[in-house]
């Protein structure tokens, strides 16, 4: 015996009709790559993507099929990716920042058919044509006077294929299983592997991400959309912003501070999401202008650890409401969120304060386990470190192509590669990568969290851990230090400023200045590289030691 | 291909599992029918749910049993609730207000196993117990203490049940569109019937609920559940308190004024929600004491239109927000709410209150049109009225066992039965259910509306509107008034106060003064049995038109 309600598949497309239909005028705002800034509605958006379907149509797109992106967040963006998914093809969102090898790798790998590119990486596709051997139609997301001027051959036109094609096509009709998402992890070791969302999974994140403890997004709100929606679907916007009819501001290619700035003040923005780097550059521009947040209410800050400085001047300098968030293009990505519970809004505001720097809890549809080396659970104290491993409908089952084999534990858990401790409250905090954790005498020192400390000195532009190899202790901390431009430091200064704030076991064995500390295509450290770079290294402390 | 996401089905055991993990101390606050405050928590709930599970289990209950609740909103209704859909049984609420016979038809039509019963509806169980012949077990929802004192032979204790059963049973596990809730329909027309709900509608349905446009709850919410979980689910609220780990707060068995009242000031209740009839005795009481709200701000009201003086009452007088909202059992039930959008937002206090006072607007998961007789879709102009159809994963497909037949149109929409305007704002205003509208010349007279309006008479207590026969416009309206105790009136005073606020034609062509209006078992005026009184009436206009 089954329910009696009705057969209603979750694809993706039904959440744009929703916002044609119950906020058609509902505006989308985007920074174009050609410069001016261009208003649209969801009833145009939702016309144009539907046009689009038709041309990828009689481009030879069928359902399955992957259709790339190498674009900024703008509303041809938008309509490019529903217009690709409403007909059951794939939108494959890649990276730019990626190197051009990884980039051909990836495109190759998937297949995809069409590639649509913003101006921006005309050059690089130029370039890399030739290698791109699946791809059968290059399309320029650009007006037709702008085309003119693009040496391409065989390039179609954004706007043409807008112009050329009816609006008249049928959307979804298929299982909610059908895929709809690609979007390749930079992983550190090995190729990049591919997570493929289907229509259910990105539908129930956006579900989920109406939560007053997700997004929590009403069409009252002006979203300025700054994570790309080729960095793990821009955290859901593209489908939480339509699903109640909000306000999308789109960016476009200008990330940097003053930019951001203009068009959170000029589109009287509240609410916003990015990745610390680009808040970093956004607190530094309004500091060096004394200017002031007209609107803006609250931002969630996620794909890396925000720093607490930078929470502290968006709630003491600008009253700006911070949400800690943590993910996984994995995971869709929204895995916790530092919301308060009823417990610990009752806290003092200095324990609510440092709560909120953790990585948060998780809304329902999101599991989460600790786990020791031998997979047994670990308890939620916020001392224990463990492995942290997740289970949900929008989490990864396999890689794409099975690349990476399985991925799964005995309890469908996927592993994220994480250590990290759970509260009493329930609040996660990431302590490392699993692999970048350092083993010491049996026990694990966190990388991260000797970073995050030694960057608080005043002389520190950026700071990297990594264990190196001990012949007691099997591994001890390494402190490495980029100084701020045309400053001088001493290991020592280092060496003081943490005394006090670590355990002494986790006291790093050794500080080296270095000129660069390299980061990886996201933003984060890479420590891939910097251990290839510091092979060979020696510890101080481990040349005294008696070998055994 | 299908997307690689992992497989999770939607059953609603895991939004308590959710509750327990992440809010094991969350309260859940019980005026118990026994008469003091009950506290307990999520984990507590979720381990005596398990208990219960395996209580049914030992009672011969397998996957697919209907087990059923004659129960108020306490504690222990939610435990059986989820011990009965943790299994894969089916949680059949019984509506405490239906006729006896009526609850015994629904008993035997929906096959009902086991019958667990709140010590307030014992006598009308043992009354009734020869006629519930599917029935094998009785559980009264009591203490050990209470149940030597409760003279029924074989009935069984709920606290016996949970102490003598382990807590280790696997919920779930199955099918996400297993059945999980049952919830008859008290029709007006013929045999009542039964809507079979699915764990996968009701998660979407509780999904939908935590947006900031639907419920918007988060775990730093206290919300007091006034409306019954025999009244289509609670409106979620069983649900999507413990999806975010909301205190939630269980009245029991007292909803009048003072006890309603009494709840939320000792717990501090923020958010609620009720039918209007619970509202303004609420009120009455509140004024009557002078009192105020020290903490709620916000209520939702449903399940029937909100009279304009109480959403006034609120918002001016106790500085509560009301948001207005319409359902129906056959939509799990929650299907529009009056929340604002950008667009509304800006427009005049008094424009929105007006806005407000409409039914409102559907969500993201509930597809709405407005139809004429010939099933064509009409304009969103505020003006054209049409009967209201709806479509989504949360709405009916057929009735219980097929009764009804096929209720879906063409293009899978289910008939509300009512009719409707939806504005350019996308607001949908109820102004009459169909079988009541008034046909007049070819035209549709809203016996609603008028009925709306003439109870604002200062005299009126209750006001009715049918349609009679009219040899000349096939029907012309009648108002029926009940008096406020010890007044008296004419109809012309009724007919002067309606002037100017209705066209002319939508005037009543008589006033019938009446000792009373019948309410149905939801708190509807009963239409039918009026009609039913008024056999044979003819109108005074009617009767000086030529016959043709």
């Amino acid at each position: 015996m089954l329910g009696r309600m009705q057969d209603w598949p979750l694809t993706v497309d039904r959440i744009l009709d929703h916002a044609k239909t119950w906020h058609p005028r509902g505006e989308v705002v985007t920074r174009s790559i050609e410069g001016p800034i261009v208003r649209t509605t969801y009833a145009d958006i939702h016309e144009r993507a539907k046009r689009l379907s038709n041309a990828l149509k009689a481009l030879g797109v069928r359902k399955g099929d992957r259709v790339a992106t190498l674009a900024w967040n703008t509303a041809r963006h938008v309509e490019a990716w529903y217009g690709i998914m409403g007909i059951g093809a794939v939108c494959h969102t890649l990276n730019p920042r990626l190197f051009p090898e990884q980039l051909c790798y990836i495109i190759g790998h998937a297949e995809d058919k069409v590639l649509f590119t913003d101006l921006t990486f005309l050059p690089l596709v130029k370039a890399y044509r030739p290698k791109m051997t699946s791809v059968e139609h290059v399309v320029v997301m650009t007006d037709r006077e702008t085309m003119k001027s693009v040496d391409f051959p065989g390039a179609l036109c954004f706007e043409d294929l807008v112009e050329q094609h009816s609006p008249e096509v049928v959307w979804g009709g298929f299982s909610e299983e059908t895929p709809c998402g690609l979007c390749y992890t930079s992983g550190t070791t090995g190729n990049p592997k591919g997570v493929l969302y289907s229509h259910r999974s990105n539908f129930l994140h956006t579900l989920i991400s109406q939560s007053n403890d997700v997004m929590g997004l009403s069409s009252r709100d002006t979203v300025l959309a700054v994570v790309p929606m080729f960095h793990a679907n821009a955290w859901g916007l593209a489908f939480s912003g339509p699903a109640v009819g909000a306000r999308l501001i789109m960016p476009g290619a200008k990330l940097d501070g003053a930019s951001v700035y203009e068009l959170l003040e000029s589109e009287r923005v509240n609410f916003s999401a990015a990745v610390p780097t680009v808040w970093q550059g956004l607190l530094e521009h309004v500091r060096s202008v004394k200017g002031q947040f007209s609107t803006l209410k609250k931002v969630v800050i996620g794909g890396a650890a925000a720093p607490e400085a930078l929470v502290r001047a968006f709630r003491d300098d600008y009253g700006v409401e911070v949400i800690h968030a943590w993910g996984m293009t994995e995971m869709s990505p929204m895995g916790t969120l530092a919301t308060h519970t009823a417990e610990t809004a009752k806290l003092s505001e200095e324990a609510q304060f440092a709560l909120g720097l953790k990585q948060g809890r998780p809304p329902l549809l999101v599991e989460m386990k600790l786990v020791d080396d031998d997979g047994a659970r670990l308890p939620h104290d916020g001392a224990t470190y463990g492995r942290l491993l997740v289970k949900g409908p929008f989490i990864v089952d396999t890689y794409f192509k099975g690349d990476g084999g399985e991925v799964l534990d005995d309890e469908g858990f996927f592993d994220t590669g994480d250590v990290a401790t759970i509260d009493e409250y329930g609040f996660m905090q990431i302590t490392d990568r699993a692999k970048d954790v350092i083993k010491s005498g049996g026990e694990w020192i966190s990388s991260i969290e000797i970073e995050n400390l030694a960057v608080g000195h005043p002389k520190a532009a950026l700071c990297a851990v990594i264990g190196a190899p001990h012949p007691k202790w099997s591994e001890r901390p390494v402190l490495l230090v980029k100084l701020k431009e045309g400053l001088q430091a001493t290991a020592d200064e280092f060496i003081a400023f943490l005394e006090g704030k670590v355990a002494k076991w986790w006291m790093p064995d050794d500080v080296v200045f270095v000129d660069d500390i390299p980061l990886g295509p996201t933003g984060k450290i890479d420590k891939k590289l910097i251990r290839e770079r510091m092979t060979g290294y020696e510890l101080p402390t481990g040349k005294s030691v008696e070998r055994v």
